[in-house]
C-alpha cells in the first residue's frame, strides 16, 4: 500500500523462535490493516538472534523494538538500551518484568516512551489492557485466576483419568504441554511471575517476584481429586493477589473450587483471570494461555497500541506492604485411627486455633479410616499451627493433607 | 490535589439518572486516581436534564462531553455539536450509535477528536475496547454471547422453576431486571443494537440497526426448557455476528447449548462474549450486564482513556454485504400421530431439503406421541422449507416448534 517512507514503522525484532517467528509473519500478513488503523506500515528492520545480528545496529535502524529472547540476560540490557535511546518496546518477557520492572518503567517514563507487554501475561487474553486502560481508576480488590495452562492441563487430566501426577506429567510433555524441564511451570514459579506482574498493575504498587508465595502441583496425589469430586470440587492452580489488611498479598497455590465457580469450567491447557472491584462487580476474561500465534497477536496488538497513541505511564500512587499471613479456607485429609473420641480429639486441636469446621465425611473402617474436612476461612498462620498439633497426635497414620479451598458461593 | 486550572479536564454532563448520577459521584471519588493516572484532574461543569440546563452554555465551558441521556433525538444532536466544536464524548448511548453510528464517527474522525462507548455494549465488560484494541489488526471471524441481562434472567429462571414465561417475566420486573415495558429487552431488539455495534467494530464495514434480524423469547415455554433439559441443553438469548460467504451476518435469536459450551454457564443477569479469530483461537469475556455503578465505572474508564492519548478512528476498511440466510442447526419438537412410518415420512421431507437429523427421541403415546430432533446445520431457506412442508403433513397433531441450537462441541 504505502510507499512513502515516513509512514513506514520500523521493528527490530529480538529473538526468532516460535513467537518471534510467528511475529514476523504476522507482520507482514497485518500489515494493510495496521496502516488502515494507524496511518503507519510496519517493516521487520533486522532480527537478532542468539547466533547472529549485532543489537546497536538493528536499534540504529529501528522504530520500536520487540524483544522476544526471554530471560532476564541480555534482554533487560536490551530493552534498557532502547528505551533510552527512546525507542517504545513491546515484550513477552514475563521474567524480565517480574524482576525488573520498576527500573524499566522508570526508563520508560523518564525516557517518555511506552513499554507494553500484554503477551507477558495470560497469552492473548487481554488482561494487561483491561487493567491498566479499561480499570485503570478503578479501586481494585482482588485480580485472581488460572495463568498457567500446563498445571491446568495436568490436574484436568489427573481429574478426568484418575492417573497419577508423573503418568499425566509424560503424557503432557509428549503432547507438547509441559517443557522437558517442567519445574518453572509445575513449581508454580511461573504463575508467580504472571501475579506479579498483575499485582503490580492493579494496586499501583512495586510488586517483585521475590515477594510472591508460590506452591506447585508437584504434590498432588490422585485420591486428592477424587475426593474433590466427591465433594463436588474442582482443582485449579491459583493466582491470587488482592487487597488484605491495609496490604497486598500475592500468592499462587493449588486450590479446590466449588462447582458453581465461575474458574471451574476452565478446563485443559486455558487460562482465565477474575478482577473483582466494588464499581465492577466481577469480570472474568479467558481463552487459551499460549500458543506462538496468540502470543504473536498480543505482540502484534501491542505495537498498533503504541502507534495509536500514549499509554499508562506505570505511575506508583502508593507504595503498599506485601501481606503474608491472610485467611484462607482448607480441605483438609487426615488417615485416622478407627475408634471413638477421634474426631473429638481433632476438633478439640481446631478449636484451640480458633480453625471451625464447615464439613466433615468418615471414609473407609479400620486401617482405611479418613476424615475428610473442610474448614471456614482462618489465619493461615492458626491453621498450620492446628496442622503441626494434628500431627503428633497419635491417632494418626499418616502426615495431615491439605488444600486451600475457595469457600464463597458464586452469587 | 492540583490547584493549577491547566491541569483541570472540565466534564459537560448530559442526563442525570441512574447512570449519570453515579457517574457524578465517582468523578468526585476517582479525581486523585484519574490525576494519578492521566496528569489531569476531572471536575463535572454542569449538568443537563430534560428540565434544566442549557446545552450551548455547557458545551462552551467543558473539555469533555458524556452523554447519558439515551434516545436518538436530542442526544444525536447533542453529540453532534460536541464533535464539531472538537470536545471528545463519551456516550452510553446503543441506539444512537447503531442507528447513527456512521454519521457520529465521520464527524469525530473529521474533527479529530475521540468519540468512545464502551458502556454502550454489556456494561462493564470491556468488549469494544478489547475488540477496537487488543484485536484491532486481527481478522476476527465471529462475535457472539449474551448481552441482555434482562432475557438471560428470565431464561435462567424459566429452566430452574419449570414457570412460565409471563409468570417469570412479572417476577422479574418486580426484581428490577427488567422494565415496566419490556418490549425492547424480550423482543430482542436491545440485543440488535449492541450486536450492529460490535459487528460494525468487529468486521471494519458499517452495519446498522435495521441490517440486523432479531428473535425474541416472548414465544419460549417450559416444555422448551424442559426439553432442553433432557438433551443436556441450556437455552439462552445469543447476539451471532460472523464473516459468512463474502459477507457479514448479524442476528439475534433463543438458541440451545450444548453443556460443555463456554456461555453455558453464563446465568441470570450476566453477559458474556466471544471473540473468535484464527490468530487468538477464542477469547471470552464475562461479568454483570448493567448496572448504574457498573455502567458509570465503563463511561468514566472511556473519560480516562481520552485524557490519556488517541484512539481508534472506526475507519472504514471494507464494505461488506449482510448475508440474511446462513446455516444453522435446530432443535425440532413435533408432535406427531403415534403410527408406524410417521419418522420416514418426515426424514424423506427433510431429505428432500437436504436437511440431516443428528439425534431424535421419541415422548409419549397414541395422543401425546412427539418427536424431539435435532438436525445438522442446513441452509436456514432450506429449514424452513422443510419445516413448510412437514406442516402440510397429516400426521401433525399441532404446527411443528424449532429453536436453533449451536452444534459443535467445544474443544
Amino acid at each position: 500500500m504505502s510507499e512513502d517512507p515516513s509512514k513506514v514503522v520500523r521493528i527490530g525484532l529480538l529473538g526468532r523462535g516460535t513467537v518471534g517467528g510467528a511475529f514476523a509473519e504476522m507482520v507482514e500478513a497485518r500489515a494493510d490493516a495496521v496502516e488502515a488503523a494507524t496511518g503507519r506500515r510496519p517493516e521487520i528492520s533486522g532480527v537478532l538472534t542468539r547466533e547472529d545480528g549485532d543489537f546497536s545496529a538493528i536499534l540504529e535502524r529501528s522504530d520500536l523494538i520487540v524483544e522476544l529472547i526471554g530471560g532476564t540476560d541480555p534482554a533487560r540490557r536490551y530493552v534498557l538500551d532502547a528505551l533510552r535511546a527512546k525507542r517504545p518496546v513491546v515484550t513477552a518477557n514475563k521474567q524480565l518484568l517480574a524482576q525488573h520492572g520498576e527500573e524499566l518503567f522508570d526508563v520508560a517514563r523518564e525516557a517518555g516512551v511506552q513499554l507494553r507487554f500484554e503477551a507477558a501475561v495470560a497469552g492473548v487474553i487481554p488482561i494487561v489492557r483491561v487493567i491498566q486502560e479499561s480499570f485503570g481508576v478503578t479501586e481494585i480488590a482482588k485480580v485472581f485466576g488460572i495463568v498457567n495452562g500446563t498445571t491446568n492441563f495436568i490436574l484436568t487430566e489427573m481429574a478426568s483419568s484418575g492417573a497419577p501426577y508423573d503418568e499425566v506429567l509424560a503424557r503432557a510433555q509428549q503432547l507438547g504441554y509441559a517443557e522437558a524441564d517442567p519445574t518453572a511451570d509445575v513449581s508454580g514459579a511461573d504463575a508467580a511471575a504472571k501475579m506479579a506482574i498483575l499485582a503490580r498493575l492493579a494496586f499501583h504498587t512495586p510488586v517483585t517476584l521475590d515477594e510472591v508465595f508460590y506452591e506447585g502441583i508437584e504434590r498432588i496425589e490422585p485420591g486428592d481429586l477424587a475426593y474433590a469430586k466427591e465433594l463436588g470440587l474442582s482443582l485449579k492452580l491459583l493466582g491470587v493477589a488482592e487487597r488484605r489488611e491495609g496490604g497486598v498479598s500475592v500468592r499462587v497455590f493449588p486450590c479446590f473450587l466449588y462447582g458453581g465457580h465461575p474458574l471451574s469450567p476452565v478446563e485443559g491447557p486455558f487460562n482465565a483471570v477474575m478482577v473483582e472491584a466494588p464499581d465492577i462487580t466481577e469480570v472474568t476474561l479467558s481463552g487459551p494461555g499460549a500458543g506462538g500465534l496468540q502470543t504473536a497477536s498480543a505482540v502484534l496488538g501491542d505495537v498498533v497500541s503504541i502507534l495509536s497513541g500514549d499509554a499508562p505511564v506505570h505511575e506508583t500512587r502508593e507504595k503498599l506492604p506485601i501481606v503474608t499471613d491472610v485467611a484462607s479456607s482448607f480441605y483438609l485429609h487426615l488417615a485416622v485411627a478407627d475408634r471413638p473420641g477421634v474426631l473429638a480429639q481433632i476438633a478439640q486441636v481446631l478449636g484451640d486455633e480458633d480453625v471451625s469446621v464447615k464439613s466433615v465425611v468418615q471414609r473407609g473402617v479400620d486401617e482405611d479410616a479418613r476424615l475428610v474436612m473442610v474448614v471456614h476461612e482462618c489465619l493461615e498462620s492458626r491453621f498450620a499451627a492446628a496442622l503441626e498439633a494434628i500431627d503428633r497426635l497419635d491417632v494418626l497414620r499418616s502426615p495431615p493433607r491439605s488444600i486451600r479451598v475457595i469457600e464463597e458461593e458464586f452469587i
